[in-house]
């Protein structure tokens, strides 16, 4: 069973481009975490949100875990106006198959 | 440019699945409309979370106001614990082109 993550990051007026940096610079190491089916990053007004799947809640728990994660959130922990908010959703298929789930 | 959006509705406890069915509902007629890639949904502990992809903003703006998200909202609109969170964010494309973006 797929896990969806929602994670949403708001940075401070002055930290932007620096969570930005070490966003980007995440997603590389954790596209060869195993079970990563998705793990992209999206942003509007310092407002940063990551739309993950992974390929069941254990490929997620052993993300939460990875160094990946620690070294981001060891560099974003004091940028950020709060705390991230992190969602953690089961997908709830409908319709067209190609537009209704992140990923098959 | 592709937009995305990130729309996130609380439901009151009692209103959970009329909420679920409403959305739903929706998602088919989404589909069709033009410039849709993505319309996604997801949901946890009453906490329905759309993860949509747009074609352009002229394709969002369309969508905004087609019919399937006015009965949407229409139903939803008092069975919500707060306001609709409708975040319009740009993708930040990284890492692994095929893991790193919603759709490409």
């Amino acid at each position: 069973m797929p896990v969806v993550v929602v994670a949403t990051l708001i940075a401070k007026p002055e930290s932007v481009d620096t969570v930005r940096n070490a966003c980007t610079k995440a997603i590389e190491a954790v596209h060869d975490e195993p079970g990563c089916d998705l793990y992209s990053l999206h942003e509007a007004d310092g407002t940063f949100v990551f739309v993950e799947q992974w390929a069941d809640a254990h490929a997620l728990q052993t993300h939460s875990g990875a160094p990946a994660v620690a070294a981001l959130f060891g560099t974003v922990g004091e940028l950020l106006q709060s705390p991230p908010d992190i969602k953690v959703l089961q997908p709830v298929p409908a319709g067209d198959p190609a537009k209704g789930q992140l990923r098959a």
